[in-house]
C-alpha cells in the first residue's frame, strides 16, 4: 500500500462523521439483523430444536472470541492499547468476580435444553460454522492491526439487535428467559468496545485507502456472521438464496 | 502427543492394507460424490446457471490448490519429498508445455458461459466457499506435515468420481464437452499423487495415534469439500438438511 501523507489526502480523507456513516452503511446492508434466521427468531417461528442448533453452533463463535481478542492483544503496539483491549478477553473469559461471556452463553444453551458438556465438546457443530469462525482468526492474524480492530466494529450495530432479541425471546420463548444473562451483559460491554474501536480506526487510518481497508474488514466480518446463519438456516430450516453480493442465476 | 516406538504399538498399529481400508471408509461416508449437488449434476438436473455457480465457486478452490501445495512444499523435510511434491504445483500452475489445471478450469467456466476475467476476479463467489477453502490452507499450515499430506488423500477417491462426471456431463450437458480438459488431465494426475501420499502417510505414521490423526485430517478435508457443495446447493438449489455428523433436530 502506498503511504500518503494526510495533506495529500485532505480532499478525500473522510471526517469522523463521514467514516462512521460509511461504516454504518455496511451494517445496514450486511449485518445479520436482516438474516431470515433472525427474522424467524424474532417472529417466534423457530422451534426449540432450531434454537438448540443456533445455541450450539454459536457457542463455537463465542468460545473463539477471546482467542481472536488475544491475537489482537498480541499485536498491540503499546501498553495503553493492550490495557484497553484486554477488557474484551476478561469480558468473555471471566475473572474472580464475573463468570464471563462464554459461561453465560453455555447457560443460554442449557436453557434451550442442551447439555453443557456436549456443547463444550463441540460435537455436531456444522463444519461451515468452524470455517467461518476460523476465517475471523485468519483476518485478525494476517491483516493490518487497523483492519483487525475494524473487523470488531459489528459492535456498532449489536446493541439494537440485542435489545430487540431479548424482548422477542422473552415474548415468544419464555422458557428461555433464564438464559439471557449473556445478552444483558453485552448491552453495556458492546457499546464501550465499539467506542474505543471506532476512535482507534479513525485515528489510525491516515489515508482514504486505509479507511477503505477498514471498511472492507467490517464487510468481511459481516459476511462471517451472515455465513454462520446461512449454515443454520440451510441445515435446519430451508430454501435457497445467495447472500448479499453473491452470483445470481439469471435463467433457471 | 506421546512418542511411542513401533514395538509398543505392534498390536494396534494398522498394516498398510488396514490403513488404506480405514481411509477408504472415510471416503465412503463423507466424500462429496454423495452430495445432492453432484447427484443432481449426474442426473442432468442442474440448469446452466447452477453449473455456472459451481464453476465460478470451485474456481476459487482450484486457484488455491497450488498455494496449498506450496505451503506443504515449504514444509518438506528433504529434496526427495519436495521433488515429488512440486509436481502438484506444476500440474496446477502449468509450465512451458502444459497450461495447467487453473487454466483448464477457466476453460470449463467459459464453457458454462461465464467470462474468464470475471471468474478470475472472484466477484460473486460465496463467502462460505472462501471460508471452506481457507480452512484447507489453515490445516496444511498448522497441523503436522503428516496430517497435511493426509488431507490430500481425497485423491484416492477422485478418479472414480471424475470418470463418472465426464460421462454424465457429456451426456446431459453436451454444450460443456469442450471444457473438460481439466478432468481429463486429473484422471492420470490424481492417482499418481494419491499413491505417493498414501505411501508417505503409511511410512511416517509410526503410531496408531498418528494413523488416527491422518485419518481425521482426511475427514476434515472431506468436510471442506462437502461444505462447498452445501453452500452451492443452499444458495442456488434449495432445502434443508445437516451434513454427516452434524446436530440433528429431534422435535420440530
Amino acid at each position: 500500500m502506498a503511504v500518503r501523507t494526510v495533506d495529500e489526502n485532505a480532499d478525500t480523507l473522510l471526517s469522523f462523521d463521514e467514516l462512521r456513516a460509511q461504516l454504518r452503511a455496511v451494517g445496514e446492508e450486511r449485518y445479520h439483523h436482516k438474516h431470515p434466521f433472525h427474522l424467524m427468531m424474532h417472529e417466534g417461528r423457530l422451534s426449540r430444536g432450531q434454537l438448540q442448533a443456533w445455541a450450539l453452533n454459536r457457542y463455537y463463535y463465542q468460545s473463539m472470541i477471546p482467542v481472536k481478542d488475544s491475537i489482537i492483544l498480541s499485536r498491540g503496539p503499546d501498553p495503553a492499547f493492550r490495557r484497553a483491549w484486554r477488557k474484551r478477553v476478561i469480558d468473555h473469559d471471566g475473572d474472580g468476580i464475573s463468570e464471563g461471556g462464554i459461561k453465560r452463553w453455555l447457560k443460554l444453551a442449557e436453557a434451550t435444553g442442551l447439555n453443557a458438556e456436549q456443547v463444550q465438546a463441540g460435537t455436531g457443530i456444522l463444519p461451515a460454522t468452524r470455517f467461518a469462525v476460523n476465517e475471523y482468526l485468519n483476518i485478525v492474524r494476517s491483516r493490518s492491526l487497523l483492519e483487525a480492530v475494524a473487523s470488531s466494529l459489528t459492535e456498532l450495530f449489536s446493541r439494537d439487535l440485542i435489545s430487540l432479541r431479548m424482548e422477542k425471546l422473552r415474548q415468544h420463548y419464555p422458557w428461555l428467559s433464564g438464559g439471557l444473562d449473556y445478552f444483558q451483559a453485552r448491552l453495556t460491554q458492546a457499546p464501550e468496545d465499539a467506542k474505543f474501536a471506532i476512535e482507534y480506526v479513525y485515528e489510525n487510518a491516515k489515508t482514504r485507502e486505509q479507511q477503505e481497508l477498514a471498511t472492507k474488514a467490517l464487510r468481511d466480518k459481516c459476511d462471517i456472521l451472515w455465513a454462520q446463519l446461512d449454515a443454520l438456516y440451510f441445515s435446519y430450516v430451508q430454501p435457497a438464496w445467495p447472500p448479499p453480493g453473491a452470483f445470481q442465476i439469471e435463467e433457471k
